[in-house]
């Protein structure tokens, strides 16, 4: 599992541990913690490889003897892809051929991939399903990802891997690092009074929380059908404003502080102002999710706190 | 431009020039041939650049003064992709970061790529439109194409360059060095009498005469509208079998060879048995092919010879 001390992976490395699997987890710890691994650190089953991906021999090297490839580690900022355009390129698109290359050479069967719903851009249809209308990329970050997303697709049409894609919304929950839940958590625990929003706060978001989401990845690697490639939407029914979000936030955390709004649709260059996936695919295989997003916010402002 | 001592890039190159442009042509020789430009290089309007795409700063060089840029360098292989699975990552998607990032520091205003038809995989739609569902991939050719595009779209959003984005079909013409008419031109030039077929034959294809290409190309330059991104099918309102234009070449060589198949739907991996692109839009501009496609194969026939 690339990026094994990350939010998302540090989570599936202890769910796959509880259900008996040997791991290996793979990370540089560039945005990984160690604390995320404490737990996962004293299980005989988990061994953990400190080293980059874009490093294919060690890559090829750590995947000696495994079966099934997570590969979570990215460079999971969408905002600040402008200010380092190859970041993304090379983090995101040429780690993922790395990983498929290690993949031929070892002999590893299947791969999980964390893709994200960003790659259908600002698409026009809603809820968006997978075989939506071919989309046009609005963001380096969602670029970076389809590539991802073609190369896998590429090396199970030409080697025999089996790819499964999952197409994240923003995900929520315990170990979260990363996103407009803790910006506004360190706005408000720095100034109580005051909240500043990016955009009009009527951006429309969906969130999953992360428990969840591991939930549909291991059931889909379980139940999906028989096919070199699976692609799944995984978020929920539903979607939130920001400022929705903003006001659970603040409840919760029982403060009543002003709200500014820096205006226009978008928060940055590449938000997408509605992200609200279909996931009928992922639901007919028996998945649901256990937390709609107001719970998922809630957990994630417990866990901050 | 990129690629330009190829096939499609120097008949490109000629074509600008006689309209009056001036024309920095850039080529690492690995596949084009100083021949393609030997009436280029007599123009005083004309400056070669003798240089790879993998190197940025050269790149960044070349493009200084330039307006539009047209990238059409690429390893344009389909069929021996799973061969050396590296190339295609390097020569089409890193070498178009490549371009769009030396676009972005030399202030380089629109981009006009060569992208391909076997980005849409193998689709059920035909004849298939630009906004088709959402393709899968199925070589590691179109894979890097997608790439190519999704980082294009990216910078156009992020940083303000126009791309225009081109799905091209096979093409035929002078100066082709490359594809299945050349393969059975080589073969019946060896021993007329037979003719050997990679796949049962009935593979549905569609080219396009490189001249109509370059109109198209020249044309969505001129009156596209004024959209951050355009994309444009660029092909014939017909498709072919491969059987039918071994039959025509055949003819055209005065030869009757017997024609044996080496089976199968397909003639390699990534092979698509189906090409059929809908180009509704690009003549919605004005645009009409010249030639159809035996006549397309019947000039490529000529130009061998």
């Amino acid at each position: 599992m690339t990026g094994a001390a990350g939010f998302i992976g540090s989570n599936l490395v202890d769910r796959l541990l509880n259900l008996g699997h040997e791991v290996v987890g793979y990370d540089n710890f560039s945005t990984g913690s160690e604390s995320n691994l404490e737990r996962a650190a004293s299980h005989s089953a988990f061994r953990l490889v400190r080293a980059d991906a874009l490093d294919l021999e060690a890559v090829v090297a750590a995947m000696h003897g495994c079966d099934t490839v997570f590969h979570l580690c990215a460079n999971a900022d969408v905002r600040f892809g402008p200010d380092h355009p190859r970041k993304d390129l090379e983090q995101n698109t040429i780690v993922t051929f790395n990983i498929v290359e290690a993949m031929r050479r070892s002999g590893a069967s299947r791969i999980a991939f964390s893709s994200t719903g960003s790659i259908y851009g600002e698409h026009s249809v809603f809820p968006t399903p997978e075989d939506a209308p071919f989309p046009v990329q609005t963001s380096l970050y969602g670029a970076s990802k389809l590539a991802g997303e073609g190369l896998i697709q590429a090396y199970a049409a030409s080697f025999g891997i089996r790819g499964f894609i999952f197409r994240f919304v923003s995900i929520l929950g315990e170990r979260y690092s990363h996103g407009h839940v803790i910006d506004f958590y360190r706005q408000l625990r720095d100034h109580p009074g005051h909240l500043h929003i990016l955009g009009d706060g009527h951006q429309r978001k969906s969130y999953l929380y992360v428990q969840d989401c591991i939930s549909a990845v291991l059931l889909a690697l379980d139940k999906a059908p028989d096919q070199p490639v699976n692609i799944f939407n995984l978020g929920t029914d539903e979607y939130c404003e920001i400022k929705d979000s903003a006001a659970w936030i603040c409840e919760r955390l029982g403060i009543k502080p002003a709200f500014t709004f820096e205006g226009g649709q978008r928060g940055w260059i590449g938000d997408s102002p509605f992200i609200f996936l279909d996931t009928t695919r992922i639901k007919s295989l028996g998945w649901k999710a256990s937390l709609n997003i107001r719970q998922s916010v809630e957990k994630t402002v417990d866990f901050l706190r």
